[in-house]
This record gives C-alpha cells, sequence and structure tokens, in this order.
C-alpha cells in the first residue's frame, strides 16, 4: 500500500525554464486528495544517467513513483529507456498501441513521421495505459513492493491519463482519506491572517490549517485524515464554522475556484444577466467571466474602450465629463457603467478605468490607481483602488476587486464605501 | 566557479499541488543564460529532516545551491534552519533587516505583527541580500566550494531578489556564456517540426537546436556556448538562416514572446490601429493586446458581443443575417469585423465567433467550429477554424490565429484562404 509518492519529471525543457512543471502540482493535488503523502518532486534533464540516478534515489524512498515526460516521438525522449534499466526490464514492442498511434494520425489527417512508433516500445510486463488524448501511451508496473506509472508530460495528455487510467489503480493503494476544504478569501494578506489563527494552527494535528497567498488573494485549506470519508468531513465542519466566524465576509467561497465561478454562481442563482466595461484592464474581468462553461446564461457582453472616443462613442460618456475629470476618474467609471448596462440591456455592469502602466497617464495619475463602478440601474458604487506591483499585478488586482464587488453585492455583503485602496499585504481599509 | 547547479524549493503547499514550481523556471532561465547548468530540481516540504536530506544531496552534487522559499515569518518557515544545521552554522539575528522589516510595515500603514521578526534571523558569517520587495531578506554564504543562495518564496519577491541581488555575483562565476535565440512558429507541430529537423538536430552539439511545444504553437530554440557573447552568438547566425529557409512564414517571430507582441510591435511599426469584436473568446485577443505595456498606442478597443442583441445593436450585424446564418457563420464573423472597424475608427479590426463548448450550440455546430475575420476596410478575409480539446484550448487556439492572420496581413506574408481547420499536432491546410 503506497504511503509515501515521488514525482519525477523528465525534460531538459524544464531545467532550461522554458516551461514550469505544472504537472507535478496536479499529480500532487490528485494524490494528496488519496490521502498519499508525497514527499517530493524532482525535475531532471534529458539524460539518461541523471534520471536512472534520480530513479534510484526514488526507489529507496517511496514506494509510488510517478513519471512525467520523456515518452514522446523524439529522439531525447528517454524516460522508459532510464526506467527499464533502473529496474532491468526489456523494452518490448506493443503492436496494439502502434495501431493506435496510426490511427490518431489517420483521425487528424496527417500522415504519421515513423519517429511516432518508438512510443509503441513499452518496459517488459507492465500494464499499458491507453493514450486517448495524445500519441504516447503511458505505462505502470510494480518490482519489490514499488509501483512505477509512467505518464506522458503535455499537461493535458498527463492530467487525462492520471484521472482515467491510474487513479482507479491507486485507490485502493491509500489508507485512510483525506478530505480537505479550502476557504477562499479576499482582501486580507497571508501575515496578516496567519498572525489571527497562529495559536489555533500551532494547537492542531488533524485536521491541520494551512494559509496560502495567491495573487491578491489568500487561501485557508483545512486537511483532515480519518478511515472513511464521512469521519473526514465531520472533523472539517467544526473548523470551517470557527473561521467563518472570525473572517466573516472577506471569505468569498469554499472549495470555489476563483472569484469569477463565485460572482457566475451567484448571477445564476438568482437570475440576474452582467456586463462590462474595461479600460485599464482590456477584457480582463469578460475574460475570466468567459472562461467559465455556462457564463453564456449570464454574460451578455462587454466593452473594452481603449480610447476616450470608444467610451463617448460606444458607451455614451458625455465628452464633457472626459474633458473635465479625464478618464481615470470617478465620474467615468461611474458614467462607463451605467453606459455598458444599457448598451447590452443586462441587469448588472460593472466598470473599470485606471493606470495599469508602467507609466502614469497624460494627466499624471499614478501608476496603480483604479476606479471601479457597479451599477444595478437604480445604485451605483464606486471605488478608488490604488494597488501596487507590475502592469499584470495592477490588472489582476483591479479585475479581482470588480470581481468582489459584485460578489458583495450579489450576497447582500457590505459593498465598501470609498476607500484609500488596499495592497494584498494588508486588508482593504474598509475590510479591516 | 559554479559549473553546476540545483534548485531547492521547500514548502508543503507545492507538495500539496495548491501552486506550481515557478520560481523553479524562472532561476533556471536565467542561470542557463550564464552558462550555469542545472541539473536537479527537487521540492520538498516545511520538514526539518527532509529539507536537511534534500540539502545534503545537492552538497555531494553541485557547486551552487539555490533554495527558494521557507523564509517567511510562519512557524513552517524553516529553510534557514536546514541549512544551518547542514553547513553547521548558528542563526544569528540581523538588526539592520530587523528595522527594514518594521519600516515595511510603517509604509504600508499595517501594525507589524512579532512573527515577522523571526526573519532577520540568518545563518552566521552569511551575505545579507536585502528584500526591497517584501520582508524577508535573502542571504548567500559559500562552505568548501559550495556556494548557497537563499531566496524567498514569493514569484515577484524570489525574481527581483535574484535579479537585483544575486546575479551580480554569480556573473563572474560562469567560465563562457550561453546564448540562445528562439524561433516561434505557428501552425505546425512539434513531431512534425522534429521530423524536418531530425538529421540536423542529431548531427549538432554546439550549437544545440531543441524543439518545444507549447499550447496550440511550437518554438525552436538555438543555443551556442562559447567563451565570449560575440563567439556564441556568431556559432548562431548559419542555424538560424538554415531554419529560416526551412520554415519561412512558419516562423511569426525570434525571441518574441509572443504572437501579440509580434503583432504589436508590428502594428506600431506600420502605424496602423486594431480593434477586436469577440464573441467565443469573450475578450481574450483584447485581454492579450492590453497585456503589453504601450497597447494604447494601437489598440482602440473592442466589443465582447455574448449574445445577437449585442451583435446587432452594438456592431451593427443585421437580423436578418443572424436569423439566417445563426451566430456561428461566416457572414456574422465577416460583419462583426466590419462593425468594429467602424465603431472604434481603426485601421484594421479582427472578429471571432464559434463554439467553444462544452456543448454545441442550437444550431447544433460542432465544439471547435470558429469563424475568424480580418478586415482593412478595403478587403475581407473568413478563415473557418476547427480545432479540439478543452473550451480553454480552443478558445486560445482561436486567439492565435487571430493574431496570426493579424500578423500575416501585417508582414505581407500569404493570408489564407478559407481551410478545413487544423489542430496544433498538424500544420494548417495552406501552411503545408
Amino acid at each position: 500500500m503506497a504511503q509515501t509518492a515521488e514525482l519525477i519529471a523528465v525534460g531538459t525543457e524544464l531545467l532550461l525554464g522554458s516551461i514550469a512543471n505544472t504537472d507535478a502540482q496536479m499529480i500532487s493535488r490528485e494524490l494528496s486528495a488519496l490521502g498519499i503523502n508525497v514527499f517530493y518532486h524532482t525535475v531532471v534533464g534529458d539524460n539518461l544517467e541523471r534520471v536512472k540516478a534520480a530513479v534510484e534515489a526514488a526507489k529507496s524512498r517511496a514506494d509510488l513513483i510517478i513519471t512525467t515526460g520523456g515518452l514522446g516521438p523524439t529522439c531525447d525522449d528517454l524516460t522508459k529507456n532510464a526506467l527499464a534499466a533502473a529496474f532491468d526490464r526489456k523494452l518490448v514492442y506493443d503492436a496494439a498501441s502502434a495501431s493506435r498511434i496510426r490511427a490518431f494520425f489517420a483521425r487528424i489527417g496527417r500522415p504519421m513521421t515513423e519517429n511516432n512508433l518508438q512510443q509503441a516500445y513499452l518496459p517488459e510486463g507492465s500494464l499499458i495505459l491507453q493514450n486517448d488524448w495524445g500519441t504516447a501511451p503511458g505505462c505502470m508496473f510494480r518490482s519489490n513492493g514499488v509501483m512505477v506509472v509512467m505518464l506522458p508530460g503535455p499537461p493535458r495528455e498527463c492530467e487525462a491519463m492520471l484521472r482515467n487510467r491510474v487513479l482507479p489503480y491507486l485507490f485502493p493503494l491509500s489508507d485512510g482519506v483525506i478530505v480537505s476544504r479550502t476557504l477562499k478569501l479576499f482582501g486580507i494578506g497571508e501575515a496578516a491572517m496567519e498572525a489571527r489563527l497562529r495559536e489555533r494552527m500551532n494547537a492542531m494535528e488533524n485536521p491541520t490549517l494551512a494559509p496560502y497567498a495567491k495573487e491578491g488573494e489568500t487561501e485557508l485549506r483545512i486537511t483532515a485524515k480519518a478511515e472513511t470519508e464521512a469521519k473526514a468531513r465531520a472533523m472539517v465542519i467544526p473548523v470551517e464554522a470557527d473561521l467563518k466566524k472570525e473572517f466573516g465576509d472577506l471569505i468569498y467561497g469554499v472549495d470555489v475556484a476563483s472569484l469569477e465561478e463565485r460572482v457566475l454562481e451567484l448571477l445564476k442563482a438568482r437570475k440576474l444577466t452582467l456586463s462590462a466595461a474595461e479600460s485599464c484592464t482590456g477584457g480582463l474581468v469578460a475574460k475570466r467571466m468567459t472562461d467559465l462553461p455556462g457564463a453564456s446564461a449570464v454574460f451578455r457582453g462587454g466593452v473594452v474602450s481603449y480610447t476616450d472616443e470608444v467610451k463617448h462613442k460606444v458607451l455614451g460618456v458625455p465628452q464633457e465629463l472626459l474633458r473635465r475629470n479625464g478618464a481615470v476618474s470617478r465620474a467615468v467609471a461611474e458614467a462607463m457603467a451605467k453606459g455598458v448596462r444599457q448598451l447590452t440591456g443586462s441587469d448588472l455592469a460593472v466598470a473599470i478605468t485606471g493606470v495599469a502602466g508602467p507609466d502614469p497617464d497624460e494627466r499624471k495619475n499614478p501608476v496603480g490607481l483604479v476606479y471601479l463602478a457597479l451599477t444595478d440601474g437604480e445604485k451605483t458604487w464606486v471605488y478608488e483602488s490604488r494597488s501596487g506591483g507590475s502592469r499584470g499585478r495592477i490588472r489582476t488586482m483591479a479585475a479581482h476587486t470588480a470581481l468582489d464587488l459584485l460578489r458583495r453585492y450579489l450576497t447582500d455583503a457590505p459593498i465598501p464605501e470609498d476607500a484609500g485602496g488596499y495592497s494584498p499585504d494588508s486588508p482593504c481599509p474598509y475590510f479591516s
């Protein structure tokens, strides 16, 4: 029964920094959900000796080894060779895999280059994991108490293979179940959050409580381990209740992926539609809303008004207002929100105008100054935010804030009065 | 002189899959640019014994060890303790760091919780790396031939600290310089590309040639190592010329970050402005263009028309057209492009309408069917694309394709006639 697992990612592109090891993140999530502890991630290049060395080290410590990458058609794909050597097995030709690879190319209507057939050679005596999402099959085998799983590197394939081909075999291996619930917060930094929780956290062993910081957001993950899922769930409940008392409406959701997902679910529940007028965020709010399946039920559309002319002509912002206050102003944010609401016929509308940088605008407004407006047709709220950091960060924070204003409106939580803005290191003034 | 480096990331949140190890990607990029080879990345949890074990293994193999994370104020931040133990040094209180931490909180106008002062304890005899981007200082020391660098985990802080505090010390350590040039391609898959290059790649040692696949894009990275930068550059030139002959206008740029960056630079050079009308991509093209500083010089704005009403009312798409052809059609894509161009007064406009999924539209158009239009006011091109995969991938491919149509227009490369679409595993029919 696999208690401890290690992940080995093979690929020089990881060591050159061309890509991040997102496979390890995805697999780690899945394994911890099964109560399998992951103790190490290792990344090693396309080098036979070093891959073997990494596997030898893992063999001595773990009872489950999952490798990602190096199963492809190109000459530097040598994971199978390294594992075959480390576990003393031959590579054998699998006709079924070969014909699936041929079929794949037939399906996409492309000639198959011969190097693709390399992918049909797999360690002798291994269970072959059919890849319906790409060409390289995976495989798994057991060797003196160690289970070895090989998965392709491309994230889409890796995830589909793990979920559909591997997890069914791993369930029986896990003793006990881990249940975790994640509270998502917006408007408080990690250190401030952790300071408020310190005693409690130190006192806790099972369930455990872990704070995380994301770009401008924070998370609290409660994790309980028990023999059954029901028992684990029961252990989580009181902790969650306690945290909800502590942080109140700073918590925007539980086990929800993002602010936009929470907003979508609230809009559906209240049968309301939304539109967005965006200047400095340039479509980020619309993009985030429409990332989600089912967005079309509630999101009617948006305008990216990157020039005053578009603000006036499309959104109907009076030229006088633009002249007098400038595009980055409370008055223009309000007019943009009302304009896009009318234009799209949505129930609610948000607007964002600000200075994302790197340079101040022509009126010398500072980088990071952003005005956000939310209107429901009857009342309009305008919030002034000042955040720091890169252009990307300022845009992200502005979109977060717009979505959080919506979330607050839709949950009848207090909507901020205008305030001096905040940084993710510190709560919004109105939050604290 | 550090030849080989290893990165050790400390943090249970990495092993639980809460975040990806993007620090390792960023540091690896910087080190390889210096000609320092990174042989391993290791991720280990907040566990003193296992962190020590990871450090011991690295000590025996590398002459540069960079750790990330575990320097923060919370009780599970123990990287310093593990390294102090592994290299047999005491932790000593650094008054200067303590006062900088106090000043940081004064600056953001927040009370400092005491746990923050933990961050002022650093290994005896180490060079302290002042952190102007957060609270936790880093440090570096040398111990029997091994250089050890400790950096904070938050990506923004980690990158700023590496660039501003660490790299200056590493330059003298690197022997020789690595120069690499990256050709970016759109419209051909990795295997097809690699098949065309196989002989050449196998024959090459220095420079080397490495193919990479990104979501729907491919890259060719040429890397040369020499004593001087000039020599390394000279070695790259003929290889680059050869590849340009081979792949022609499939190459959209060299050492350019993205299609949108290339499009922005071309629009600026030709003093042309752009707007976008987006249905299924929901603002993704606008978002990507405005991610870039200076976008306001060329990007006038866009409309996210997520309903027929918005397509008609805002973009002026005739209702008759929508009724007859449906929103996902060649005719509507064309009308959207012309509409947004007129509305925003831009020189060029692109439009995207399609089915991102997960479900077919009400007219039973298949998921992945996307119509793209590009207009310059005189001529309008419409392209039909069929891609597969998730909603996110279909949206990404649609945005890529729209940007590539623009890139082709702006470089006078052939613009595709309507074609049966393509998948990233295979060139577009018109490309091949």
